[in-house]
Parts: structure tokens; C-alpha cells; sequence
């Protein structure tokens, strides 16, 4: 049996396990593939500072499909594009804490790799970076057994974009529409993007473009110390043996975030035994570590920093929101920062509800009452007697995929919607026609699977979700309460105004009254019967 | 930004996104740590030909859990021990395609590092194998920037077992019963597993012990080559690559299963160009390789073998079924093989009904009805106003989480169980005092995700649990109708023994009978009303 053992590429054991990485079904493979390469594009862009304008393209080559996916970013150095691309768990965001799209270092080698296995063929990349007069082209497959990058061909070009990244793949795949295709994920990015400029061109060579409606960038995320309350002992006495630091008090001023001197020296005190200031790190045994990780949780620290997030903001949101969905009434919250095992995370909410009461019934040309069509593109909202649409985003990327599995749909179905003013079975999404959007923007965002489609529904997470859903649902029932009222009222309105003429050709028959007494007096009961009401009805 | 690109090692990886392999929360965590240990045992005694014995201990330590779990299976070699408990994806079963209980080589190395993580202690392992004078004994954790083992000390010593594996780790926990409990976990497995024995020791000291029914160990399941038909173009350009054959013939017969002379030459020839039965393998180019690939297709192969699984088989599925569920009418079935990707599998299907009508209701002492309280064990059928309880089991391993997600429960729900006279919502599970037993056996069980909770929803495979539960749902038809049948008649029985006296007496008085004339008269009428409704209730 001994014989038998042996070590597992990660690469391999991902083809194995591509429905993990997004890649079980033709249809998600294309859409996946679009989705990892337009959201590096994205983070590269921003991180260099830089409005992005990307392009997709999605070529039908016989039943295979070619993607193509152009940035204006900054471009990659010619000595890291083979292994970005040809190397799975390889990358710049998994070791630092700030918010970025990419996380994993995973998504476009898996793409390549998905390629590479249906089709045979490499990824073909041509990168420029700033200030070089000739563009980098590559074509790099993976070694899967290695799980480090093969480059067939090599050579330095001219390009006639002064910077950026140009990815080509071709890939088994299935072209679908509806909720999970790719023109939802880019008309969901550019609600969640709104300073984004997306072109798309798609297998019929229809364009779709998504013009940005804000010219300035987010701010940048900053990068983080981790915060002392979320660190397990076993990563306190790794990161002990590790530290470049020589005295405790400096590692813990340097390696944790809000730790300054004095929270630092109480932590060591509180710690006691033969630890001080200026114990020296790698010598610290486990007991020691342990009384440590101790007296750190009983000290008081800070809550963690909260500039490394940055939400979409309700502005840019509302913005986001009414550009995209046709809706009456709409309501945005960002709520303040909180933390999931010492991780910052920060939610967002909105609401747009579309009192499309009648809208899907319609006259037709022969006269008849009958159900609309709906009309070409995706319906973001929810028809009348449908489940509320949920669009969720994390790290302000769309999540398409895994709806049941997501802290973003448990949160929702916990809430009690009836006391919003909406029908809901138990255990169900509200009915309405109605979208609800969240977003969870997070130095570390947990997700339920590599393919990034779902959120692990911590309590922290959850407990955040509901906080935002149900202020957005305290002013929604505000405005349906309003808008029932203003039912009411109109039809009171009517009712007086049907019938007051009536009483007043009674009135002036029983009381003699010339036609200008009698206009007189109705004008009066029509005013009282109005100020009445309006009494009645002040809460 | 190119020097902050960096390898991410697997068990960082993993380590961050522990979610991910089962250990989000303390309960979870704990209960995944014993369900890896006590997998691998299992398939350890269970490949060496021995009748299983195990052992499994939860010490509570002050707020901290001790495992210790303990088995009769055969050791491991000294030099294997430290790689397999300390490294990430390492391991005897993922390279071949045969049925077994562990396939990433992760689990107990990822426990192990939860441990590490959380309290700081390495791994203790004693192992000794037969005919070895001493075991080997080991203390081992898992450096996780590299991925590689750590071993603290390391001795020979006197063991009282003649064979066997003993690890041992101290975690973060939290104890809990009900649905994800160890118990559960432990009893259904005992269903699954009817050749096991299997000793749990509670932390509160209580002892329970699941003792086999079935003296003999199941068929092992024989390693198998893929199916060509599952092969895609990209793994058979690798495979032309890396394989030892000489000639093509020899790679299409040696490497592939089902494919004879006759068939690979078959393929040869459809694929045509230069390509010959000697053309040296590695020598093939792509565009060669893809007409194979075209070829393969094309040729007619016998379907995979499917010696390579091993069933839990009807007869001793319905012996665990009746051991663990107390139930009135119990159906199995264990469907034929099929196949997804190339990978054969096969599907299980059981259904226990307990009609226990008014076994939810009971007197209490004060002669009054109230709700019967649950008994202390976990219940594994549903109440009868419940919707059914689901078992979920992969390779005779129960999943207690994620059921939301998993291709047993979405093929469950997608059956129409009105037409088989249960009640049932839109979209949900029937709700009937009943549990529903789903095994799926495969060479390589696609689960959503690392920690193996749930199944991936692959067509094949939702057609294939859904053809087994429509099996059993027609003889739970027949029994729920036939039961009903029967309720009918013992009511008119009732019915007619109530009022037939009455008739006797009226008659006698009117056409003045004699009791005896009497009593033949309604014996004759008695049999008449039978026979009338016996022949009314004829199909």
C-alpha cells in the first residue's frame, strides 16, 4: 500500500473537481471564463488607478467558442504573465488583507485549463505595460501534473494600445440567455461598477455596450494588518516563528492592526509569566503563546480599521440601481463596517420596487386582454405574483450561481416580510414585484466554494444582512402604506366627486336654492368632507 | 506590482477557506475531524480484508475536545505516517479510480491543521503493522506556508495491538446532538455499513456501541482504466504524452478499459491521416489527437464495467434500514450501473414508512392527550406533519450537511410524491412520517465541495436517483393504498357488525322469525353484503 501513495498536483486535483472552480456545464464554463478574466481586468485597472474600459467578445467557432477579453489596464511584466496564467494558486491578492475582486489566484488558470482540456489548445495573452514600446505575446498552457505553466511561443510585438491585457482562449461551451448568462453579469456589473465602461460583443455580433455613468475611480483599498481579536492561537504561534521582528513588543505593534505601544505593553503585563517587552519572538514556547493569545482577547483593542473597504456608496447605488431596473420606488443603505473572525466586511442593501400593478396585462391588436410578453432583455425585477429577483455581489462582483446556498438568501428568507406589507410563504422569498440587492464587500470574502458563488453564511455576516434588509424594508413599507393610502384616497376622491352633484341637484330641489347657492354649499361640504378625512387620517 | 506576486501553498489555501473542508464552526469542526478519522480507518481495514472494528472517543478538556479514534485495520509504514497526517492533497486514492470513502487526501491532514490552529498541538499518531514487533509513534504537524510535515518527535514502542492505526488530536469544539451530531453520523453509518463495528464513548462517558449484522466484509471494489467515451480532448493529448506504450494499439488497449484489438484498431482506422496502429504515441500532434478524439467517439465501446463498485446490495441494505428505523413498511432498491463523465456509479434507493398515525399523540399521566416528547435518541423518520427525513449517503459515508445543494435532495424534490398519495408543496420535500435512503457508490463521487457533504447535481446522476425513487415510490404506492384499502374495510366492517343486530332484531319482529331463522338470515345477508363489496372493490 505504501507504494501507492504520492502527492496530488493542485491542478490536477482541480480538473478533477472543475464543477468546483465553475466549470461542470458547458453554459457555466463560458460564463465562468468571462467572469474571471473581465474581473482581474477590473482589479488590475483599479489597483493601477485607472477608469477601466473593457471589452468582451464571444466568437462561435463551430459549437466551441472563442473569448476574447481586452483591458486598458497596466499591464503585466513579461517574466509574471506565464505564471499568472498558467499556474493555479499563484497570484498577488491572497496574502494581503484589502478588498479585491480575485482573492484566489485560481480563476483564469482554471479557465486556461478548462480550455486547454476541451479544446487542446493554450491561452494566447498580449500584455503591455506603460512606457514599453513593444507588447509581450505569449501562449502558455498548464502542466497539469506540476501545476506550473508550459509556454509554447514567445515574442515581443507591436500593439497599438499604449498599455493593457489582451486574453483569448477558446473553450468548449453553451451560449444560454436568461439569469445566468453573460449579459446579466455585465449588466449586473455595471450596477455595482457604475464607473466601469463595458463593450460587448456577442456570438451573433450584436454589440451591448454599458457606458459608466460616474468619471471618477472608488477609492483605493487599503491594505491591512490583520486585527489581533480574529487570530487563532495556532496562527499567533506561526506567525511568532516567522516575524522578522526582534522584540515581542515590536511584533506586536508591526504585525497587528490597532496595536500601538500601550495596548501592546498591557497585552505582554496581562500575559505575565517570563514574557516582556523584549522576549524575543522565535523563542516564545507554546505555553507562552498560549497565555499570550490569552491576554490578548482580554484586552482592549480597537475595533478593526474599516478605510480597507470600500462599499459602493448609497449614491453611487441608487445611481446604479435606476439606470438598470424600472421601478417606482427605491431605497438604498450602506451600513456601517463590522468584522467576522478579525476580517472587516461591510454590507449594502437596496430595494427597488416596481408597482407594475397592471403592467403585465395588455391590450393586443385585436382588441383582446391578454398577458404581456416580456420584452427582450432580462427582467431584473420580479414579476407581480413572482418571487422577489435577488441580485447579489460581493467585492462588487455579481453572484449568479448558488442562490439557495448563499448568506444573502438565508438572510432574506429570515426576514418577516408580512411586516413590510408583502406576501411570504415560510421559509420562502417574499412575493413582489420587487429586487432586492445586497452587497458584501470584505477584505476576505468566505466563499461557499472556489467558484466564488456564494457566501458562507457566518452569524456576523448574516446578523449584517438582515440589519440592512430591514431598514430598506421599514421604508418600503413607508411608501407602500403611502402608496395604499394614496388608493384609498383617489378612490374616495372619485366616489365625492360622482356623487356630490347628485346630492347637490337634491339639495337645491328640497331647498329652493338658486344654482349659485347651491354650488356655494357644495364647494363647502366638499371642502369639510375633505378636511374630515384628512383629520381622520393624521397619525 | 509584479514583486508582489507569490505562490499560494494548498494548505494556506485551505487553511484561510477552512469553510471550505468542513470546518466553519467549532461543532462542525469537531464533527468532521472524528467523520475523516473514522472514513480513513474504514477504508484502511476494509481494503487489507479486515472485518472493521473502531473506535471513537470525544473528551471534553475543559472547553477544548480531545479525538481519539482507533482502528484494527492493518498500520501504515513509518515513513508514509508524517506525509499522510501532515500534508495537503497526498494520498493513495485520488490517482486511481476505484470506489472508496476518502479520494482528495485531505481530510485528516486538514483536521490535524484545524487542530493545529486552534490549540496549538501537533497530531499524535501510533501505528503499527502486522508482524512488526513494535508500532512507530509519532507527533506530527503541518508547516503551512510549505505544505509539508513537521514531526516534533518520533519513537518506537510496545503496543498491545497486533495491527492498527491510533490518532489522536486536540481541537476547538462544541459538542452537540440532533442532526449533525456524532451520533448521527456513527448510526448512519452503521446503516451503510452493516459489516462494522463501531464503539463511541461520549464526552459525558456514556458508551454506544453499533455492533455488526453482517459477518462479512463487502466485495472489494477492483480499479479500474477510464472509459474512453469519458475522456476529454485535452486529458488524451496529456495521456498520448506521459504514457510508457510504444504504439498507438498498445496505448488505446492498455490504457483505456473496454477497448480491445478489434475496437482500437476500429478507432484507428476512423480517425484516418497518418495516423497508424504502430504510430509512436508521444509523436501524435494535435491535430492528429483530435481526430482521434472525433474517432473515439465514433466507434461503438461496451458500456464501463462496473465491478469497480460495490453496492451496499437490497438484502443488506434492508437489514440496516430495519436495525436503525423503527417502521412499518420498508422498500429498497439498488439500480443498475450508470455512468457520468466515464466515471460508472451506482444508486441506491430505500424508503421507510412508519404509519404511525397517532404515535405522535399519547396519555399522559394525568389521563390527559398531550404531543408524545421525542425519545431521547435522534429520530430518523419524520413526524408524520414533517416533511421526510432525508439519508444522504456517498461511498457508505452518511452527509449530514449542505443537504440544500446536494443532487439527493433536488432529485427528491423534483418527484411528483402526490402521484404516490403523499402530500407535497411546490418545490419541497413530501411531507409523510417517512425517511427516504439514497446511496450513490462511484468511482470518483463529484461533491460541491471539499468537505464531501453534498453531491454535485450531474444530469446522469439526477436521472438515476430519481428512476430509483420512483421504483420504491410505486411500491409505496401499492402499500399506501392497500393500507387504505384496509382502513376502508375494517370501517364498514365495524359498520355493518354495528348495525346488523338491529336489523336481525326489526326483522324477526316483522316477518316473526325464529331466532334461529334469525340468525341464518343475517349470516346469509352478512356473507351477501361481503361478497357485493369484494366484487365492487375488484380492479
Amino acid at each position: 500500500m505504501a507504494g501507492r501513495q504520492r502527492d496530488i498536483s493542485v491542478s490536477e486535483f482541480f480538473l478533477k473537481n472543475r464543477h468546483l472552480l465553475g466549470f461542470d456545464t458547458p453554459a457555466k464554463a463560458l460564463a465562468t471564463a468571462v467572469r474571471e478574466a473581465v474581473d482581474n481586468a477590473l482589479d488590475a485597472c483599479e489597483e493601477a488607478g485607472i477608469l477601466p474600459e473593457i471589452s468582451v467578445q464571444v466568437i462561435d467557432r463551430y459549437g466551441k467558442y472563442r473569448v476574447v477579453v481586452e483591458d486598458n489596464g497596466p499591464g503585466i511584466v513579461e517574466n509574471q504573465i506565464a505564471r499568472i496564467f498558467g499556474k493555479l494558486l499563484y497570484g498577488s491578492k491572497f496574502h494581503k488583507l484589502s478588498q479585491s475582486r480575485g482573492q484566489q489566484g485560481m480563476g483564469i488558470s482554471a479557465a486556461g485549463m478548462y480550455a486547454q482540456l476541451t479544446v487542446g489548445k493554450p491561452l494566447h495573452i498580449i500584455s503591455r505595460i506603460k512606457r514599453d514600446p513593444l507588447a509581450s505575446e505569449l501562449y502558455v498552457s498548464i502542466d497539469v501534473a506540476r501545476n506550473r505553466p508550459d509556454i509554447h511561443r514567445k515574442k515581443r510585438l507591436e500593439w497599438d494600445r499604449p498599455h493593457g491585457t489582451r486574453v483569448e482562449m477558446e473553450m468548449e461551451g453553451h451560449y444560454q440567455m436568461g439569469p445566468h448568462s453573460i449579459e446579466t453579469y455585465l449588466k449586473q456589473t455595471a450596477i455595482a461598477n457604475p464607473h466601469v465602461t463595458l463593450v460587448y460583443m456577442d456570438p451573433q455580433g450584436a454589440e451591448l455596450r454599458f457606458e459608466r455613468t460616474v468619471r471618477k475611480l472608488p477609492p483605493r483599498p487599503k491594505e491591512i494588518k490583520p486585527h489581533p481579536y480574529g487570530i487563532e492561537l495556532g496562527r499567533l504561534i506561526q506567525m511568532l516563528s516567522s516575524t522578522t521582528k526582534h522584540t515581542l513588543l515590536q511584533f506586536l505593534i508591526g504585525e497587528f492592526s490597532r496595536v500601538g505601544r500601550k495596548t501592546a505593553l498591557e497585552m505582554i503585563a496581562q500575559a505575565g509569566g517570563r514574557l516582556s517587552a523584549r522576549s524575543y519572538p522565535k523563542h516564545i514556547a507554546r505555553a507562552q503563546a498560549t497565555a499570550l493569545h490569552r491576554a490578548i482577547q482580554k484586552t482592549r483593542v480597537q475595533a478593526p480599521r474599516t478605510d480597507c473597504i470600500v462599499p459602493i456608496g448609497e449614491q453611487s447605488l441608487l445611481k446604479g440601481l435606476r439606470k438598470e431596473l424600472a421601478a417606482d420606488f427605491f431605497t438604498v443603505t450602506t451600513r456601517p463596517a463590522a468584522a467576522y473572525r478579525g476580517n472587516p466586511f461591510q454590507v449594502e442593501v437596496g430595494i427597488a420596487y416596481g408597482s407594475k400593478e397592471d403592467a403585465d396585462i395588455e391590450i393586443d391588436a385585436r382588441g383582446h386582454m391578454c398577458k404581456k410578453a416580456p420584452d427582450g432583455g432580462e427582467e431584473l425585477l420580479a414579476q407581480k405574483n413572482e418571487p422577489v429577483r435577488l441580485l447579489r455581489f460581493a467585492n462588487r462582483v455579481p453572484l449568479l450561481y448558488q442562490q439557495a446556498s448563499c448568506a444573502i438568501t438565508k438572510a432574506v428568507v429570515q426576514i418577516n416580510w408580512r411586516g413590510y406589507g408583502l406576501q411570504q410563504g415560510k421559509g420562502a422569498l417574499p412575493v413582489a414585484p420587487m429586487a432586492i440587492m445586497v452587497h458584501v464587500a470584505s477584505v476576505w470574502v468566505p466563499y461557499t466554494s472556489e467558484s466564488k458563488e456564494a457566501i458562507e453564511p457566518y452569524p456576523e455576516i448574516l446578523k449584517e444582512i438582515k440589519l440592512g434588509l430591514q431598514q430598506c424594508g421599514r421604508e418600503l413599507a413607508h411608501y407602500l402604506r403611502r402608496e395604499a393610502h394614496l388608493h384609498e384616497e383617489y378612490d374616495r376622491r372619485s366616489y365625492i366627486e360622482t356623487f356630490l352633484p347628485h346630492i347637490g341637484v337634491a339639495l337645491q330641489e328640497m331647498l329652493a336654492l338658486t344654482d349659485q347657492e347651491r354650488d356655494a354649499a357644495m364647494k363647502k361640504l366638499d371642502d369639510t368632507l375633505h378636511l374630515s378625512r384628512a383629520e381622520g387620517h393624521r397619525p
